[in-house]
């Protein structure tokens, strides 16, 4: 008797287990349950298809050389039963089926499985807000959505405004504009991407963002919606009483996973919300497997469960779920937790652990940030990246990176994910033999200048200063001397409030220009020389220097020029 | 008493260490000595100035802001008395003084240190042959020869001959195109990169530099050149009596590393021919340091002692030293011997060790090939690459990744660079947590793919074979079904001499056509459905049935259309 093996859920680590169990076991019976009509689509590209970059939709359903993934596709290819337009209403664990319901004709189904793989992934959470069911609300979640905001977004509308200010609302705030809109993005927390980077890399996005024309509200809490007399949204009015005019709403609050059949199921959820696994995908029912943004995902190299709604994490896992349910023996390794987006013209990452997270976990660490061309600096390509490190302090372990720029900063974290995983310390990462040539990097590569940046740090070479932190003492009054140590031209182009230039080649002999007790905060372009100056400095004697970490490039806030 | 530290050698190794010298010690004396008039230029970035990429000379030479780093810079900024047009004669171990010429006016000079960096880098191997020295035959060593090269080519000079079909040459050959002339490449070794990749990437490299106009001679030995009566070269003479036609030749044959003082005063010197170093680039005098393309470096993941002329382990090297004879204290992990560079579209790169680098080694491997786009298909700026690994088959540990493709394929080498330095097994690359966004990556990232089509073919689910191997069979009229499962359009487009099409949705039904016994070799655009296809083959009781790794698009030689 062939394999009997049932997959609910058609989008990502669905279709994947079942490919990967028809390879592991050409003779088994595959069918895959989804309740829509489309399968196996890119989500991760709706954004894109919305705003043009992507032509045709079809390039998001279809193979890579165009064959549509219909329920055809799957037989034909892959001798996979894809019923879709079904959904599963209930697991029997007892008789082993899954009962369904045609949505077509709405006839009753009962699908036997010998394996389930449940793959039911996530669904954007519902602000339960006044008007939040007008006309021109909408959410992303599909590809029908996807076409409802291509359409909204070649009408006359102007005016959009995106409520909430994580992956999806950044990403779409690109599409927003792309296609000739205004944008105003609305976040609850104080920064965009909250829980993604840390503070200071977000505000860098957001000076980003403002200069592409977004308005940005944080700590800007939605209150409700109002409509016109068509019940079309008109405005978005906030807790604290700002009213903010729009013709369309998008709501991207976040996604929480789709558990509801498992629960049912009486099968084992997590803290965090999403269904219980082992390292074989396996539920706490040893026939029923779960993959993709519906489990918990273990972060192995700090031992913590959380949810991570990517499909490179759901893909992975549908393998492993497929090469188990096929008979065969896999298991997955956990996650760091990496995630990249582009924004406009900004490459943005963080892997591992932000800040908060560390503090979360009680870890001690130290941080640093840098500046730097992402590749040798004459090359015409090159352009800045900032990068951000996080290590345990006592153990120097990379615990996460974090990076923005128009440069590349995706290499940049996918080095540091793999760097993480296998628990490395900064000094390993400083050690790295990483790709050198002109067009790609410098000799030094920003990666691994960051590490020795840390590495100074740790060694007392030098004591930072975030730019957050400067900015904190410039507003509170306090008297420092912001030495900025590049050249007269630099300083003529762009300076920061309230600096006192002394190039670096003249500091040797202008020392007497500067307190030796009083606080000395060095930087320059990147604080390379801001970091050379506060050697100099300390060297002389002078006993509280500090260094702006990432000098004018990782500077967030205003600039003057002369 | 400050501390006397002096560097002999004033490009890459020996600025970092003096640098970082400073750094650590405020106090000391700081020597630089070097030869040629100009001090750390940018030496990897000469072809770009040449082909004109770079605009300005002083752009390599320079600070990233500008500045000159002229003596003048060293010692204002640095505080490190640069003594350039100064070439070392000798080291006097027993009085700890290093003899000098300075070379303007042949005075002779003394310098005492307490602590020595030698970083005299490599030279170009000089090819002894008859007419070697005619006008308008050069290296590429340094900036001089650098401006001899641009002048050159902008006069009415045609045809340009490289001698040599490794890194520099390669790059060279794009600068000569980019100048508008004619390029023939003349390489002794069976293949171009020689050493750097193995045969079947390197075949594809060979197809590219073809179709852009370059002419490629490989197993040809240079026996002579030829000039006319001006002295100028004419023709380049192969030792199997080819001529070509030529009006400049770049010879490009290689570098040795230059230890000659090091030799001269005793220190030891290893078999590859560079200075002997331990893990804190200490010769075997303790006084003594080493750093850059002069030293043996160790390939820490297999145990081996190797040279590797780059500028990115030059730099980490020198900041070593510089730490060390400074008073502090700092360990060198070794090198995984990564390299990449671009050749007009194409991007290539190695890191690891080749095939034949574990043959040596005497390490029994598995190896794999792949194609894919490099980011998601349907993203506009997603580009083909051909990825290759390999790993130990025993212990599944990756050894060495390769690639090449218009694609970003340094990326991929920097990710495996890391995993191969911490010993990673090709299970643990499958599971990174690599960033996903369809502008930077596919949900599974080509790197990961690699690694599953790797444990694939561990596992046993599938037989591979190279495109070359299948090239071979049809050469030598072997009987076998070379069974392309495409679609009839993608056939009519582009297909493989002798391939039968039967594309892989129809293939269920029409496994009558053929031969349950004989050999059938599958393949596909990327050989995934040729992947499927074997399995279905194999399913149903086919014998002998292989995949053709990589598929059309790694296939190296001439395809057909209809």
């Amino acid at each position: 008797m062939p394999r009997k093996i049932v997959v609910i859920g058609g989008v990502a680590a669905g279709p994947k287990a079942a490919a990967r169990a028809r390879r592991v076991d050409p003779e088994a019976e595959i069918t895959i349950i989804e309740k829509e009509e489309i399968l196996s689509y890119a989500g991760c590209g709706l954004p894109y298809w919305i705003s043009g970059v992507v032509k045709e939709e079809k390039e998001l359903i279809s193979t890579p050389i165009g064959v549509l993934r219909d329920p055809k596709f799957f037989a034909k290819a892959k001798d996979i039963k894809a019923l879709n337009r079904t959904e599963a209403l209930e697991i029997d664990r007892e008789r082993k089926v899954v009962h369904c319901q045609k949505l077509e004709n709405d006839g009753k189904l009962e699908i036997p499985y010998d394996k389930l793989v449940i793959a039911t992934g996530s669904a954007p959470i519902e602000l339960k807000v006044e008007g939040a069911h007008l006309k021109n609300v909408t959410q992303l979640k599909d590809p029908d959505d996807a076409a409802r905001l291509r359409e909204a977004f070649s009408t006359a509308c102007r005016k959009v405004t995106i409520v909430g200010g994580g992956l999806i609302g950044c990403e779409m705030t690109e599409a927003v504009r792309e296609c000739g809109k205004l944008a105003t993005i609305v976040e609850m927390q104080p920064r965009l991407l909250p829980g993604l980077l840390d503070d200071d890399l977000t505000l860098l996005l957001e000076k980003n963002l403002r200069e592409q024309g977004i308005t940005i509200l944080t700590n800007s809490r939605v209150e409700r919606l109002e409509g016109n007399d068509d019940g079309e949204v008109r405005k978005v009015v906030t807790a604290d009483g700002r009213e903010i005019d729009t013709e369309f709403v998008l709501m991207a609050v976040g996604v929480r996973p789709v558990v509801d059949l498992a629960r049912k199921a009486g099968l084992d959820i997590g803290e965090n919300g999403g269904i219980k696994v082992n390292s074989h995908m396996q539920t706490s029912d040893p026939d029923i497997y779960a993959a993709g943004d519906c489990v918990e995902h273990l972060a192995s190299f700090v031992c913590e469960l959380m949810l991570w709604p990517m499909g490179s994490v759901a893909n992975k896992e549908g393998r492993v779920a497929g090469t188990n349910v096929a008979g065969g023996e896999e298991t997955f390794r956990g996650i760091v937790g990496t995630n990249v987006l582009k924004v406009f013209n900004q490459n943005v990452g963080r892997t591992g652990l932000t800040s908060r997270g560390c503090e979360k976990l009680g870890l001690k660490t130290t941080t640093v940030v840098t500046a730097s061309p992402d590749r040798a600096h004459y090359y015409p390509t090159a352009k800045p990246i900032v990068l951000k490190a996080i290590v345990e302090t006592k153990s120097r372990r990379l615990l996460g990176v974090q990076g923005i720029g128009p440069g590349d900063v995706v290499k940049r974290m996918d080095i540091a994910a793999t760097a993480i995983a296998r628990k490395m310390t900064i000094d390993e990462v400083a050690n790295l033999d990483l790709g050198y040539a002109p067009p790609y990097s410098s000799a030094m590569d920003p990666l691994i200048n960051l590490a020795n940046v840390m590495r100074n740090k740790l060694d007392g070479m030098f004591e930072g200063i975030s730019a957050v932190e400067v900015k904190q003492k410039l507003d509170s009054g306090n008297d420092f001397v912001f030495l900025d140590v590049r050249s007269q031209d630099e300083y003529d182009t762009v300076h920061l409030p309230e600096s006192t230039l002394i190039p670096l080649g003249a500091l040797r002999d202008r020392l007497e220009e500067l307190p030796t007790e009083g606080e000395i905060i060095t930087f320059c372009k990147i604080s390379l020389r801001g970091y050379e100056a506060a050697r100099i400095l300390t060297g002389r004697g002078f006993k509280n220097v500090k260094v702006m970490e990432g000098g004018v490039l990782a500077w967030p806030f205003e600039t003057e020029s002369s």
